[in-house]
């Protein structure tokens, strides 16, 4: 399943040695044709790791014939070095699978070979073990290796996240790690997606770009955004199948909505998903900040964690942006209780029932007729001790 | 000292009963002239307290003969009568004071009162409580009350705060509450300056929001914005002294940069107080947009609890700005150990000695002469506790 649902691809997940603790962190996909087109969406940090500046230059083609992914290092903030290893892990898998005879598509090249890693900032990757551990991903590369491949790319999950949607002939399949928006911190976001329908990069690009915006961008589990986010879409047309338009987009849609909520229901020491939206927002602009707003209020998340319905941080949220609204019009629901109305109190918030981990947030601004949802999580001291003592 | 340190100034605290816990929760600081200048700096948050609305009112016509504070509740998000709560409030000090021949200044009026709240949002305040407190407050004010009152603005503060500057024949002296920037979250920032020398309402207005500008606005404890913050200053002449404008605007920055200190080094839960400096920034609005990325990162924060100098989280929070910088010229110091030097790794990160509270980190843009600094916390399992049972 995951990246090998959909005909013409193959995976492998090893353990190379790049982590310490030598669990699984290198992983291969190759994309067998008989079309290799793909898109990609990567972190809008100004500071990017090198397989992110490596791959973006990849995807300008519009073609990309495998992929590696590594995790237990970012290879992030290590100068000119690390875009010479990146340069280097691409060179090695396309010599690797030539080697290996997976010439279906016309054989690779360094320059169709995509690259993601993630891992701690600031230190060089190990290349001694990721250059022979490409040789060993390669030879177990087969088109089962899915499950594998995303195990693979784990760092702080505690499980592997896969999606698939089949229409009649054609799939999208796909894995994911991580645990934030489209740009977390700690844990980079590293998606790859997989289709067997006959499209072209430009549709897939739009397709994915149109996807993203309202799904991996739309999860804000810490409000921090990482060096190394990347999600990748490729397509081998192995079905033979060219699928209507929105038909595709929709099912590309799904599975970064599944992959989306899968990240935020593993996030790093959370104990609830916080579901937010805004609605009666003027734009959908204003619906997206006040709903980012309210994520990433550190007060408001110690609240839900505390099982407190405490509205109160959610208008001193909503009163930072600059959407449109009257704050004597505000009204807040927690968990479809509405607490808040018109900008004071409204229901008894005793009526709020905040056991289960989902917690829905509705922040209604009465100016106008867009809404928007974003995905967070809550704060806790298992995410304190969790990122306070990672890099020690 | 405190809100009495300058001539012409009594104060009271007092426990009116508005706290659950008995403990003092309403302070009355009067300015016994002969002049009743005055200027305040409000929360830029949309979503504004009663208290903030009607002292912003009172602030325009630059006179201010009394302030009543109170902890035990914000009356935030009250709706109109929050708004008629706060009105009486500032009613019944006005006939208290003026009964109590307080009336040095020409008599009170309540146009004059300006007020002051902290606590929960989404409370109305006990009326039944807080009116009686007064004639309580009034009926105890003295010259020397200035500690009294800052004790009683406490809510989750360890310790009470208060500053005082003396020049020849003048001085500025203040009290202060809270944890946080300038528009903090929970705990809520109340500062109330005095002084004794002669000048005129428009220089106050000025000087006090040069002050702010650089030492509450850059303090950034939590990242979440306040509905509550306010800061006043009272002129009472008493002195008879004008001093010269550059004199005095040192006096207010010296009283304000000390305040701000000191409610860093109070925040809730911290273990560490982050002085994070921008320099060589193109311009200063750079280095503040780049000072508060990072002094808002989770990652980061929950990096520094850890003692562990994690530059990586540094890079990333800058990348997220719109400054002017090449992510290969960024240089980072962390107590002054240059752990990240032209955007990769630098000095030996062992180096760095984080056992101490204080905590130093310089990020290098390498683009230009201006600098900033903002003062952070660090985020741990405390703050967490503290906010996630505080309305339970």
């Amino acid at each position: 399943m995951s990246v090998t649902a959909a005909q013409g691809f193959s995976a492998a997940g090893i353990a190379a040695g790049i982590k310490e603790s030598g669990g699984p962190d290198l992983a291969v996909v190759v994309n067998q044709g008989p079309r290799c087109a793909a898109a990609g969406v990567f972190t809008s940090n100004r500071v990017k790791a090198a397989p992110v500046l490596w791959s973006e230059q990849v995807l300008k083609s519009g073609e990309v014939t495998a992929v590696v992914l590594n995790s237990g290092g970012a290879n992030a903030c290590t100068g000119p070095q690390g875009f010479q290893d990146t340069h280097a892990t691409a060179e090695k898998a396309a010599d690797s699978l030539n080697s290996a005879g997976y010439d279906e598509t016309g054989g690779h090249g360094a320059g169709t070979v995509a690259v993601a890693s993630t891992g701690l900032i600031g230190l060089p990757l190990p290349m001694d073990k990721l250059l022979p551990g490409i040789d060993k991903a390669v030879a177990q590369l087969t088109p089962h290796g899915g499950e594998k491949a995303a195990i693979a790319i784990k760092t702080t999950d505690t499980v592997h996240k896969t999606s698939v949607v089949t229409h009649g002939g054609w799939t999208v399949g796909g894995m994911a790690k991580g645990a934030g928006m489209l740009a977390p911190g700690l844990a980079t976001m590293l998606v790859v997606l997989t289709t067997d329908a006959d499209v072209e990069a430009p549709v897939l690009d739009a397709s994915l770009r149109a996807a993203t915006r309202t799904t991996f961008d739309r999860v804000d589990s810490d409000g921090c955004m990482s060096t190394n986010d990347t999600v990748l879409l490729l397509a081998s047309g192995a079905s033979g199948i060219t699928p209507g338009r929105a038909e595709f987009d929709q099912a590309v849609q799904r599975v970064c909505a599944d992959l989306a909520r899968q990240l935020i229901g593993d996030a790093e020491g959370a104990s609830k998903d916080i579901r937010i939206e805004v609605v009666n927002a003027a734009t959908e602009d204003d619906a997206v900040e006040v709903g980012r707003s309210i994520a990433r209020n550190n007060l408001l998340k110690c609240a839900i964690h505390g099982e407190d319905p405490n509205w109160g941080r959610v208008l001193s949220a909503i009163g930072t942006t600059k959407a449109a609204f009257e704050p004597d019009q505000l009204n807040v629901a927690i968990n479809d209780v509405w607490v808040c109305k018109n900008g004071s109190v409204g229901e008894d918030r005793e009526l709020v029932d905040m056991r289960y981990r989902e917690v829905r947030i509705t922040a209604d601004l009465a100016a106008g007729a867009e809404s928007a949802v974003i995905w967070a999580n809550d704060l806790t001291a298992e995410y304190v001790h969790e990122n306070s003592a990672y890099s020690s």
